[in-house]
């Protein structure tokens, strides 16, 4: 039998790069997204690497969408081992002007479906006795940029809330961690770019070398296959004391 | 001409002792509470100490709400100098059973309310070119406690909120800093003591030694003119240089 | 009888400026430091605040001489309140050609230090039931920069002792904290500028700009008088449950 | 041409698995540590997965032989891709009683000797553009116990070195990386059982439940696996983003 991973915002960037990497590992996999062609990006994967796959675009702003989601997952695998906590938005603006909506939108995806998914996930890996929680912050879990409000307030919730579930997971081998990456070129930061260009009054290159990747030591975007080499590293069997923890793989952000 | 502070929560527990403080140090004061006597409770120490004060009772679960108390605020004293967003909820209970209408009003309290308060307040603080936000995070919002995911969630977030404003903030001499307190007594732990004891089954006695200070090395409870000497301190004009800092107040726990 | 403070370091910088707002505050100091007119500097600023005064030349690089330094102390007051381990040097180079005597310089007088006289005030401390350590560690004790290896290394350290020592000092009225400064403008610093104009090749008004301050939000050198409100605030009586901590006043350093 | 990582105290606990792990990826390897059948030890993982080995006594007390080390391994490989600086002592004492001769040997081993090894690697490293330095550090580099002062200092010295060097790496490929483990059975860890056991007047069963595993929501041991599978991750070439980071493997100490 296989072991089953949902990984939410699985259709592009990070969370593709986590699940064609789980699915190489033997990995039974719920994707979710909100790619029109999410689900024959599923199958093309599934078949692939011979493993179970299905596909959901439940919206993860409703906290009902977010339960469902899980539900459904083990209605169709039997099983949850791994949820990857993956989806998020961003928006950039100075404070004064944020918009009110915009703030309550990141907030809702970036923190508060982690809440609601692993909170309805927790029945089943405990009944498992094996659970892997993985959320994926950001270097803005643990340090801030201006203009990100929203953003660093959501991801800074998120590693507050791993380390509960870390603390009431113990009993029942179930982990919880986050992974906290710099600069990845995920479509996301495509967008980023675009915004920052407009906040900044900056060209597009100039954002990227003097704005994104100036508190980075190492001048390269992270790619994405070390953030799915950490993940498979903390949904091992014999990573039952690894919890709690956040893992930075930010060129060096936060050392500065 | 007196400077304003407001302060959210203020007619009981550590609001209430930093209201007094700021009072007997010059500060006109604008009161918020639930307390149906807040008003009385303004207008003594108003009178004690000779300076100007107003009371509001603002719903801290609607922005709008939020929005108004600063605008009342500015209205009333025609400035606005120091923002203490203290008032806080707490709610205790496993992941599996938490209800997601506790965890929603954690958040919007004791995290999102301080977003609206900031950002009403910031034009005011930009063409003052003075503004101290000083957040009333906890050591919940460095460290982590089981049964406690919305509260924990929402005080890291602040913390994560309170280093973007200090970003932003520095180029108008408007400051933003946390202070993280280890366990007070106040109205809210007697009330987590109460809840914890069910949780946890003991005594409340045992809660207090074994729950509560175990993770602190000092076992007293924090004082609230301690936090009150803080707030003070971050208020000063010469503290334009300390913004974006966490100060934990709590005994030795976060050290261990 | 007033209370007795130790500064090392206190002939000029930061440690004078601790020492001279002590002594408005009426205690009695041993001052420390290599300046010729050590003395002097003494006697003026117990002269002005009426407070009794005396001075060491202790060479803080050996651990006999840094006993020696507690010992005097006491027997010369008496008591042993307030310990501010202050000094420190510097040394800036890349690691490849750091010069190893250099290195353990920096070691001993910046962190071991720090070791041999919180022990050896510690049984006086005890006998006490009171006693405050206040080490003046840096933004370097919780971030980094390149060419300053030895440095940071032991600014770390001494944030690490803090902690253990926070603890261990708990049950005697004994607290631990360490101030975290982002740039002062002292004969350090000033210093530094000198020799990281070498190191980067620039001028000395661009690396202030664009090596210095360019890590802090706030582009103005943190004052002496907020580190010495901070050690004071520390070293009051109503603070017992202030241990532990690190306190950065970084404009906005280490929150970025 | 395979790649070479030298690993000081690797002949037993957590350096010994590292080093096994290491062999069974294909890396030639210099062994290091004070057991008298090192060699013997080095050449049977040699022969069991093909792989050149050597071994060296060096005195890590002595930054000659630590230098001596590196110029050996460089020597007899002709390259040195990998160091893990993982050789440590301890000691256990009331801050009031502890020996400066044994506060001085764990500053010497466990901190000043990583700072001598990286500084004599270096010039190798940046030639090869590739370097990846290993500090196993501890949750003692994040976190503090009571009674070890210098063990504490150390492991935080080494935190503040591994985040410079990171920085300074980062145009060379070279990066640098802590893993901070909680408590890992090893021989280290074994002594101290009989040690706290003294300090506390416990038996040593209950040292290892109340005192050593109290801090941990996991209530195991951390396998050594779990951390050379993290040592294994930094090393690859994919890892080049991943810098100046802290990882905690520690069962959620850190995390409460």
């Amino acid at each position: 039998m296989n072991k089953t991973v949902l990984i939410t915002g699985s259709t592009s960037g990070i969370g593709l790069a986590i699940a064609t990497r789980f699915a190489k590992e033997g990995y039974d996999i719920m994707f979710h997204g909100l790619e029109s062609n999410g689900a024959a990006i599923a199958n093309e994967i599934g078949a692939k690497h011979k493993v179970k796959v299905a596909f959901s675009k439940a919206n993860l702003l409703k906290s009902d969408a977010v339960e469902g989601l899980i539900a459904e997952t083990i209605a169709t695998f039997g099983s949850l081992h791994v949820l990857v906590n993956n989806a998020g938005i961003q928006f950039v603006s100075p404070i004064e002007d944020f918009p009110n909506e915009k703030y309550e939108n990141i907030i809702a995806i970036n923190m508060n479906a982690v809440f609601y998914a692993s909170k309805a996930a927790w029945k089943q890996m405990k009944q498992q006795q094996f659970g892997r929680i993985i959320n994926i912050s950001s270097v803005h879990g643990l340090r801030s940029s201006e203009f990100k409000s929203a953003y660093v307030t959501a991801k800074h919730g998120v590693i507050g809330m791993t380390k509960v579930l870390a603390l009431e997971g113990a009993p029942y081998n179930i982990t919880c961690n986050a992974i906290c990456p710099g600069y990845v070129k995920t479509p996301l930061v495509e967008g980023q770019i675009k915004d920052q260009a407009k906040a900044h009054k900056m060209t597009e290159e100039e954002v990227v070398e003097k704005v994104m990747l100036v508190k980075q030591a190492v001048k390269e975007f992270v790619p994405v296959e070390a953030i799915a080499d950490m993940a498979i590293l903390l949904a091992k069997d014999t990573s039952t004391t690894i919890t709690g923890t956040s893992f930075a793989l930010d060129g060096g952000w936060s050392a500065q």
